[in-house]
């Protein structure tokens, strides 16, 4: 597969300084581009990896025009990240042709769930009573979408998502039991929503648990019974989020971190990896609660250390009445 | 959908102040629940919220009984929210009917398998030689029950569970590489058991996995070989349980919390989310091992300290030994 | 089922002190076997078990020799928990006979899909266009193989397993929304590698994501995009790798520890469960960091003064100057 760099430019606009005919057939990062390849200079940091790059041709920003411009082609544009990005798409196309639409026959699709034409579903999925698929959306292979679960247009679920599995709720039945609370909301999901792999995003107990347009979940992520997750908020790997937490709009949580139930984060907030929230958030900014790796021997003794920490404090109190 | 006051109080038991031909058609929170809903003060640090309620009828304690008839219509129960548990066990009957038994024609299901007649095994299941599926429990879509392994009366598995896989056994054979340990135990789950979405249960190497009567595991936890969980214990979403690890009874196991191999807890510990539990635990109680989140600025410095924690005991160490 | 002494150790090699006639009937710990189990003492700590033990035959290393005969029959191996890993596998075999190979009716495999004949493609997995699949590998049931993606021979993957779904990649659109990297790699596995249930592998962006030969992965555990995982490594439950890090051969990763993105690290390097790996290890060791756990009141003190631990450093400092 090939593309001009002429088309590339023709589709997605930016200046092409070079052979409009020069032909591309693949894509690289700067240091492992070969000269039949197309990259890429996102992170100023790495601009000096722009003259020894061997690319055919390299996307960069208007400030490094003339670097580019005196290595060879170059395609300048406002963001090249974002320019790279659509690069991908345009390949991704080219590669592949429009996937068609429709519903696998090896899935499970209830007569009363409603399905846009336009939507796919993939082999060996389950799509329940009630449930709705928008426009455009690909649930990939083995995508389970529970009963009255709503999910928008341009979607994308990947392999092994749970749409809608019963929130984890019991009453504690006096007599060291638990009594099942079932879970009568549902999920709703909005517009160009991406899901990954293994996901579980559980309905909610009375109303909906819900995710915004935009929203955009990594794999073998926790969404627990009404949460409710606020537009492009993106969410990496193993994060998990307890029962009827409520997340802004445009912020990132980092992978495995942990948000308890109930707690409230305004837009904006960033999340460290790892990190536990344990009170709600209000104030927008970067947080974090991570125990610093060291080596095993160094942290046996600070963790030591630190299970005394508060009689520490208390020593040094004394110290410093001691000095009055 | 509506339900009458007067026949929930006939099915569930609990006192009705007001009018029994009052019909309701959905279950809310105190705050949100309209005239035409049920709703209910499980705890009493909500009983502000009483009073200004619009609810058409609230499941109250005994003790909140004349602050609830001053409002409206009330049900007197001896535990508020168990009751209202059991109102969505009535609803959730009401709105779907008995789901009928059997094995969906999608479901792989060995002939060497025994299922009750009562069980429900839902679409894309698997269920191998030698496993049995005990009575009224349900297999939602897309789950899997390895060999010989055996789940009891009334359970609920969620979509994407495994149930069986073979545990993480591995002897060193000298030269670097891993010889596999086949893994010759099953999985055996008692009745009354929930398992959320996606969770796993491995099988064991040489006995069995064991899950008693009551136990409740919320979605994406791991459970390793040789792991035995006492009854009623709860778990919360991402948790793991490292190979051979035993925790007694009605215990509560955070989200995101982990128990390292070998090691036994007894009943009633409970652990708080994201904790790890690296030795036993022999006494009842609540136990944490969080790093407490901060601004990212502030984390930084603490956590830099932190690295030198020993040190700085040694100096206070020093510092008190000049003051002598 | 029941194997004789003697045909073990023709099997297997090793020095049989006892009767080859002898008929066990299982494996067991030494604690718990019975006069018909063969059982083994890997471990010199338990060497008290052994006497005690009614184990119909023990299997022990060089070392243990004369104790183990004066107890009864024994197998003398030079690596005694090799020698029961193996016995094992010889158990499963004779359990189950060879498992036929073949592609389950239920799976759903592209035409254009490469299947080794002596590969077993289990009940409802997933093949997509262009992926290959090695001779004697396994895919359990529902395991899902995306496009282009490679997996070795002799390879084993447990049920729930997602290889080649799209990797977490997205770039800011200038207007807080996020567009899709197209994820244009694809997944490469090794020989002999073993990947738990529900366990994802994303596929790479530009270049594949590679786990070398005898790579063994436990459950429910997150490979991101671009990773490469060293020959022989194993990791344990839970545990989730970022982008672009780099793990060497013969590393161990604890259960439900994370390594942040675009990382080295080099070969035999241990990583303790839980822990956050923060930024490149190039020195082979043991690292840890993990906040202790204790009883919660305890843990609330630890908590509160490690928040102003740097506040503490800076008053040791102050009083140290007041002493000089």
């Amino acid at each position: 597969m090939q593309l001009r760099l002429g088309s590339i430019v023709k589709e997605l606009g930016g200046e092409l300084r070079g052979n409009p005919e020069r032909l591309v057939d693949g894509l690289a990062p700067l240091e492992s581009a070969t000269p039949s390849q197309l990259s890429f200079l996102a992170n100023p940091k790495y601009a000096q990896q722009l003259a020894a790059s061997r690319a055919g041709c390299v996307i960069v920003a208007e400030s490094m025009r003339d670097q580019a411009v005196a290595r060879g082609d170059c395609i300048v544009a406002a963001e090249p990240y974002l320019y790279f990005a659509r690069v991908t798409q345009l390949w991704k196309r080219a590669l592949d042709g429009a996937s068609a639409p429709g519903v696998h026959p090896s899935a499970v699709v209830d007569p009363d769930a409603v399905i846009d034409p336009t939507a796919r579903i993939g082999p060996l999925c389950i799509v329940e009573r009630g449930a709705r698929i928008g426009a455009g959306t690909e649930l990939k292979g083995r995508v389970s979408i529970g009963e009255n679960c709503v999910v928008g247009e341009r979607c994308i679920l990947h392999p092994g998502v749970v749409i809608g599995a019963d929130g984890f709720g019991f009453a504690p039945d006096g007599q060291g039991a638990w009594e099942k609370i079932e879970q009568l909301g549902a999920v709703r999901i909005g517009n160009d929503v991406e899901i990954g792999a293994n996901t579980c995003i559980d309905r909610g107990a009375l109303g909906d648990t819900v995710l915004e347009d935009g929203v955009k979940l990594d794999n073998l992520i926790q969404i627990a019974h009404n949460v409710r997750i606020g537009k492009h908020t993106a969410m990496a790997g193993c994060a998990a989020v307890a029962g009827s937490a409520t997340i802004g709009a445009y912020c990132t949580i980092g992978g495995r971190a942990g948000i308890l139930g109930h707690l409230q984060i305004v837009d904006h907030v960033h999340i460290s990896a790892t990190s536990l929230v344990t009170r709600s958030i209000l104030k927008p900014g970067h947080y974090t609660g991570v125990f610093p790796i060291d080596d095993n021997a160094a942290w046996e003794k600070n963790a030591a250390a630190l299970k005394q920490l508060h009689k520490l404090r208390e020593r040094i109190k004394a110290l410093e009445r001691g000095n009055d």
